[in-house]
């Protein structure tokens, strides 16, 4: 299904064919520099075509952070999928019987309890999960610590209950807040050795630990090594976005997803154009607002992609977006520049969260034409 | 289709019945008390079944932000409805169809230019559009001042171009940055007055100006009078949320929209309760961050609805919600207190945006029996 760009009613979230693949290639690259598996996060664009250009690169395997997630790319073909929130004992049903149909799915914990409760679960019900640990390596949210007593209470829970204890894992999310090349070196350093201390520890128990995972798109691409680490995980890297850009591991030209809106006013008096694109298709996320260099709603391009780095998207209704220069100084060639009913783009803050406000990609390829790539969303 | 509360799937948008019935009593009590009609923005819950219960307290046609809604709400028997965001040349065939399937779609323009494309593009395609002017009177988006050479011009542009010229129209939105009744009051009657100033100035010019339509939640419930006024438009006030909470509109138990999540794991060091309900269902908005008190991703409650004060999520990844107590304090008693599996609601700061995050309502009703009600996104 293919229409010319021209065409598109608005909002509309557009992928630039040529920035998704030189995202893909340019970690891909650095993956097998590096000596590990790649295992992307597909929670970023929940599109199978933008997971299949992953696998086509050299990815094995995929991420997933729902348990529909699991289902709809096993649906098309994808059987080597961990999902990466701590499972409850609810979900372990729908975990087994997608098992049963052949997919490759592995869990994970980060509790006595929850190992306990698989285990358990297992055992009752004929069926032998593999599960990988959680790791906390940075403090910023789940995960037992790589030198707890805890990591070896539930790898021993695990194996010794009829559970495949796979391995570890590991996301240190809160390289998020970082910006210097240095610091994330270091963070880096830091996932991987926390999470390297951690099989270590679980192997000197007499323990299996195969898998190694580590990743966060901002570690993955400052790694100076990864010594140990089996795999690694990223997601918003594919599109990457205004917060990876402020974190200083993309530029804003990297950018591969934008939202088109359509000029649908002015307010001159005070040097703004109003879009019919707003927190609705841009989402809330006001990523960069923690950043050095607060990107507000979005960075403004032409219809074309081209960067006008003096106007930005400054304030945002439901379905109204305020376009103004950074400056915040009036302009009175604004109707003339901007008429009604032309288009721009806007750069996300962060790409999850704006592609979650749509069901469906333009993807724009490099003659110019456009392909629709249904996206998914809900639980 | 019911299904017990305890049977659902997290994360899960509830509604409290209850609560909804009192909010729309509420509101509609206000307009009969104060004499002019209610059409309600359904854009908050683009729910079928909730704009048929306020239209069976006695609201009189509906507001839509999309046209996407206008079809929806057509198809489903509400033929008075008003697009509230200013209309583009692109989008007047789709306008014009639905008012030739009979649909009384109104839309709304605050240009000239924009007023000049309506009656050139209606008088070619042998059609009149029933239009209204977009009149600014708070500053805060789009509009033309009560008093502006520029209202005079548009009236007299669809007036003389064969649109019908239906009435004005403003919104207070930025009411939403009030924290007292006597600036909330003071906001409604500027709202009021600007707004009547206008459709006056339009009638002194010998134009028709039949509709005078005001309205945000604050103002709607804050309104000494509404003099000169026709109909109030209201979106919010259906569910309420934290960012009303603030506003001083309602209160937290007003609010009948509720994010049910399950807890997947503790961090007890930290105080810190994990539940899979993150920003991607919560949504990223974070309305209450520039209030008086900051409510960081909501406000936390039983499952059955019972206010849990101390406790908040104070934040959230893209399914991962950190639950902790407000004043950051660990907590010895947190696995017990929030065992594994358990579950807990979550009172969002901004209902248009949160309900937006999912593709079905959970109606709770008083019987504690759930009902699905579906809800649409996208444009």
């Amino acid at each position: 299904m293919t229409a010319p760009l021209s065409t598109l009613d608005t909002p509309a979230a557009l992928l630039d064919e040529r920035k998704v693949a030189a995202n893909i290639a340019r970690m891909q690259a650095r993956m097998n520099a590096l000596g590990v598996a790649f295992r992307p996060h597909v929670k970023t664009a929940k599109c199978v075509e933008v997971a299949r250009l992953q696998r086509a690169a050299g990815a094995q395997g995929i991420t997933v952070s729902t348990l529909k997630e699991a289902q709809a790319f096993f649906g098309a073909g994808f059987d080597d999928i961990l999902y990466a929130v701590s499972i409850i004992g609810s979900r372990l049903p729908q975990v087994q019987a997608l098992r049963e149909q052949g997919c490759g799915l592995k869990i994970t914990v980060d509790s006595l309890e929850a190992a306990q409760a698989v285990a358990a679960y297992g055992q009752a019900h004929g069926h032998s999960f593999d599960v990988l640990i959680e790791v906390d390596t940075d403090g910023h949210r789940a995960g037992v610590l790589p030198h707890s007593a805890a990591l070896l209470e539930i790898g021993q829970a695990l194996h010794t209950g009829g559970a495949q204890l796979a391995g570890v894992m590991t996301h240190a999310g809160a390289s998020y807040n970082l910006y210097t090349e240095s610091e994330l070196v270091a963070f880096a350093e830091q996932e991987r050795s926390g999470c390297v201390t951690a099989a270590q520890r679980l192997r000197e128990a007499g323990l299996p630990c195969a898998i190694v995972s580590v990743g966060s798109t901002p570690t993955a691409l400052s790694a100076a090594h990864l010594q140990g680490v089996t795999e690694v995980r990223a997601g918003v890297y594919v599109f990457q976005d205004l917060v990876m850009a402020g974190v200083g591991v993309c530029t804003p030209e990297d950018i591969a997803l934008s939202v088109l809106g359509t000029v649908i006013g002015h307010q001159p008096d005070k040097g703004w154009v109003l879009i019919d694109a707003g927190w609705m298709a841009l989402s809330r996320d006001r990523g960069t607002q923690a950043q050095p260099v607060d990107r507000k709603y979005g960075l403004v391009c032409a219809e074309d992609g081209t960067a006008l780095p003096e106007w930005i998207v400054s304030a945002a209704n439901q379905e109204h977006g305020i376009v103004s220069r950074v400056d915040g100084a009036a302009d009175a060639s604004l109707r003339e520049r901007f008429p009604l009913g032309s288009r721009l783009r806007v750069l996300p803050n962060h790409a999850c969260a704006t592609g979650a406000q749509f069901d469906s990609y333009h993807l724009v390829k490099e003659d110019g034409s456009v392909q629709v790539w249904p996206r998914f969303g809900g639980w």
